[in-house]
């Protein structure tokens, strides 16, 4: 079960960097959804490596194949198999990761929790096993579409220190403003800064980190289920399960301990519909659309931390796999920055909770 | 499953505010564990009502009577079932919860989704629901303490804008240290300035909120299943899975984004040992605790951020069930902030990620 | 997990025979079901021990007591916690029990396992557990009744050698003609024969076992979930996870193997309808009610093998807890055949079965 | 989670008949398992089509391919992905079946269920969905020899009417003298003319079903877990979720219903060991190896029933898509009777059991 995500929708990944492919299989996916690997290969070409001059030149396809519970264009209910082939595999770059443990990676932890480790580009630990994360979300994202056009947005926010201004992001950007930058940051001057800053490090042999925020919109009031499942808590789980993530807000966050009750409250008000009953909106979005672990119908708001990528190509002090002391310096082809490739990473997971939401929330209120 | 916790250690917890009593069952709790009443009855009163001058008013004893499991002393492996009572029932004091709305609270949602909820004290969604955590968690602390001497350790750092100076708090503070003042923050200076803050917020019926840590030493290299059942994105779950939090950090968090790799990579060195090979170690800790998903052996270091309690007595917007608009100003006993009571649940919680952590790792790999 | 059962409804029960009490939680109940603990008291009524005179007479009031998850009558979609006060505990009848592992009970294994065990009563392998199997079903089989009137009836069709003629149990019985025997076989000779076999064996110290068969009826075209999920393989364990349960069929089980294909196979025929499209029937029903894992919308045909009861007032050989030859002959109050009370038992189980896969239905395919 | 199956040792299968292939994906393999694709090819090859004459002529080569989790020929402790291609895919062969629903076959419950199949040679609903379980069996059972020798042998007893004589089959047969017959019946003259009659049976174009029995050795005392997850309730799931199986009986099963309890209890004794204490043994083993729902330590033994074929080249009357009357009639290669390929699933669906089991063991109670 380590392996696999959500309870209706459920995927399960499997596959290593290095190894012959990547993959994952679906199960609890909606039967009749109209789905083509086209779908699928346009989410999978926003993560592909060698996209823009800010991220890494390994040379990967990721081409998609459809393996079963697809029939004449729709899917079956039955589970969804997609596979890409890895083919851009330089086992020889890596050889000396089995002499040292690289720091900050998962080297030494999987190595003594496991005995063993394939030690080819991260192995499991690579995040090339975000590939089935992002095939299913996309399948996800079409589901949620269909159910009443609920959109996920992510988007670069700050890289090192370098922000959107306050008030720059205010509303819903559309996803051609975001593909708009290769660094995927919706306001262009920030953008520009932003790909600035990476090249830089990326001379330097260095890398940064920074924050993505995720916005999703047209939500339906009650998704997400008291008091372990509440739906901030699947959020965070899901965001915190990629690899270099390391912090997870909702709504106001930590900004939002420094305001008290008055001013953190977001007061309700009706709001007249053109037909039927008024609908309940809040006037402020403190909550970030999740009020007692459900939606409550507001934009959900997120933001997630992403640390600088481990891989530098800067001499390092560690031990190796006998534990002497030695030193690391990577070789190769690395992103200097693993956040414009996550954003759609990002999309995916929001996406794939929301769905298993949604189908919980049928399931058992419905 | 939305009421449990857990896999190999699951608690499924029970239970309205104001109705007859709150409740955990624990499956999985290994046999020949020597428990008492009194044990789990510790922890539970560092959670309950009453017990200082910031905190509620509400009498609860929350006396805890173990029902099964336990036999002659010690578990036995069958499940741990753990009855609380609720004793200040007092309905009529929480009438006005059905003409309204309470902002910010779970009120709207759970009507929304469920169609129907339980007025009284806010039903399910009230914090009393942590009473069956804290009773859980008081013996997954147990079973970690034998298991090599894990301890969970949390503590208040921040409430509203007042925290503890930096440097502070950098060791390891004692179970006396935090609970020497009710603001459960272990630097006795800022602790004072807090319990100010309270106060004065409290006299304007007003809230607030701020940030707990929780560190963890002693812990086994190897607790963590990737891809998806990474230790931190588990150990978030479990804090976002709590009332009132809105953001999860491990190790450097957002602030790590601010660092280049080559600051924030943590260097391995090889730390001489008494007998036998050298342990592993890192010289920064900017990870937290965690590699990869897993465990590294170095201190877990986790913060959540808790918002300004929702009820507050002063007059607000809203709207009442049938969609008009209104106002609502809570009265009665309510915590003008959650966080020194959040202490005890954070640990709690913690705890029981790790158990079930400790228990996945020696089934899968042991 | 071991002791819960199900996934969108799921129960997990807690308590052993001579502890302070048995009980269930149910997580996963839709709200605004109306129900009221006199409802689930019956079921527990018909499960009760002291009820005819081939029962047990061991006294036990079995007094539900509903902690949660009901509010003014109704449920509101949070957990169901029920409670069962033991009041019957003497210990001191089971002490021979820790002297010697009575034979074909759970006593060894408990003990191996575990390395502990409850002896009193059996601890948590006593029937009693199944108590809160009833009363969650009794609760399930409202819910099934509210959707579409779903039936499920089971009754005794053999004790020892003692079997219902061929032919005389072909229609659905009604409740009244099960329960109109205490050994609730609906073909009165039948069962009056049955009750003189159990209290003759009673009065040799021994026991019997037999066969229970369970129908249900106005079934939806649909519930199952191939391929692990089969109905067929969650009725099975649901049963299979019953003491004293040894054997499973569905439609014409072990029997039908002796047919041919073109004898066994269930023609489909149009059955027309008042208003709308002809329903589609099948001539035959040697496929129980389930074809591919999933419901037909036949009845559902199940049978279970129950051993005869393992405690015996005869002096058997057996080793005690130190591994020496001993013997051991059970003393006090026992059933000397389980079935008569084993029935709400299975109507219990299947109905916990379909209730889950009507909501797993309802959220993957609605 | 329908398509999955286990808990710490959980596979997920995929596929369809006529797809471009099937698979699995083993998730919480131990890691340093040595395992080779010639291992797993081998299992696959006793369940392939077209191995004898008295099996469906389609030709399938079903070539394993390891995609990922092993690593210089061991397993590393993350996801195993195997994937069999389909090479003979006839679709035209099975275009009646769209316009007809095949009596006694998932059809008419898939169609009406998801609203959409995969008519071509029954999609998903095939048994060429069990080769990612026997793939996957042959990797638990691996598993199963390294710790301690656990050894699962599965036979047919019966074809039809013809069975093997009383007392024919009492010791544990060993895999050449099962594979000895294309029937896969240890005893040569019952196999004999058990192959005779599938013979007669499939001239006529008819078919047969009938029992497999499975016996394991070597169980270690303590798998299975209290109360729903008994041994002998996971395996008999594990054998109901087998397309065709309509029956399952542990021990003395439905035949031990005629004996009273002193006749059917086992007795226990101590059995001298060569060092240390005695081991606890029973005289007889009516309870099939499984008491409590736990292991003890003697051979399991356990019976399904699989119904005949339901694919018989006779013409039977069912109705169309659109609700008519109509006639149907096989044409083209398939099994007269399941049982010979199915005795290789059958094993591997018992070994998934029982590693789950022992893996769980060493989690709850190592």
């Amino acid at each position: 079960m380590p392996n696999s995500f959500g309870h209706l929708f459920r995927i399960t990944t499997w596959g290593e960097s290095h190894g012959p492919g990547i993959g994952v299989v679906i199960d609890g996916c909606p039967p009749l959804l109209p789905i083509s690997a086209e779908e699928i290969q346009a989410e999978l070409d926003r993560r592909r490596p060698g996209q823009s001059e800010i991220t890494t030149p390994r040379k990967e396809a990721d081409t998609v194949e459809i393996l079963s519970g697809v029939y004449e264009g729709k899917t079956t209910g039955t589970p969804i198999a997609l596979l890409v082939r890895n083919t851009d595999q330089r086992s020889s770059a890596y050889n000396e990761m089995k002499a040292a443990f690289r720091p900050s990676h998962a080297d030494f932890t999987y190595q003594t929790k496991f005995g063993v480790r394939d030690p080819n580009g991260g192995g499991r630990s690579s995040a090339r096993e975000t590939i089935g994360r992002v095939a299913a979300g996309a399948i996800a994202r079409k589901i949620l579409a269909h159910a009443g056009g609920v959109e996920v947005r992510a988007f670069v926010t700050r890289i090192h220190d370098i922000a959107a201004p306050a008030g720059a992001l205010v509303k819903f950007p559309t996803l051609a403003e975001v593909e708009a930058s290769p660094v995927r940051c919706p306001h262009p001057a920030t953008a520009a800064a932003m790909v600035e800053r990476i090249k830089a490090v990326r001379s330097d042999g260095d890398s940064v980190g920074g924050v993505i925020e995720c916005r999703v919109r047209n939500v339906p009031v009650g998704l997400g289920e008291p008091v372990f499942d509440r739906l901030e808590a699947d959020l965070g789980k899901a965001l915190l399960s990629l690899p270099a993530c390391k912090g997870f807000e909702v709504g106001s966050g930590f900004a939002g301990t420094k305001l008290t009750g008055s001013q953190h409250n977001d007061p309700f008000y009706p709001e007249p519909t053109a037909s039927g009953p008024p609908r309940i909106r809040t006037r402020s979005n403190h909550s970030g659309g999740v009020q007692g672990g459900i939606s409550n119908g507001e934009p959900i708001l997120l933001r997630a931390a992403f640390k600088p990528t481990a891989t530098i190509l800067i001499e390092q002090e560690t031990v190796d796999q006998a534990g002497n002391a030695t030193t690391y310096k990577a070789r190769g082809r690395h992103d200097p920055c693993v956040l414009p490739r996550a954003v759609p990473i990002v999309e995916a997971m929001i996406a794939l909770v929301l769905i298993d939401h949604h189908l919980r929330q049928r399931g058992q209120n419905g």
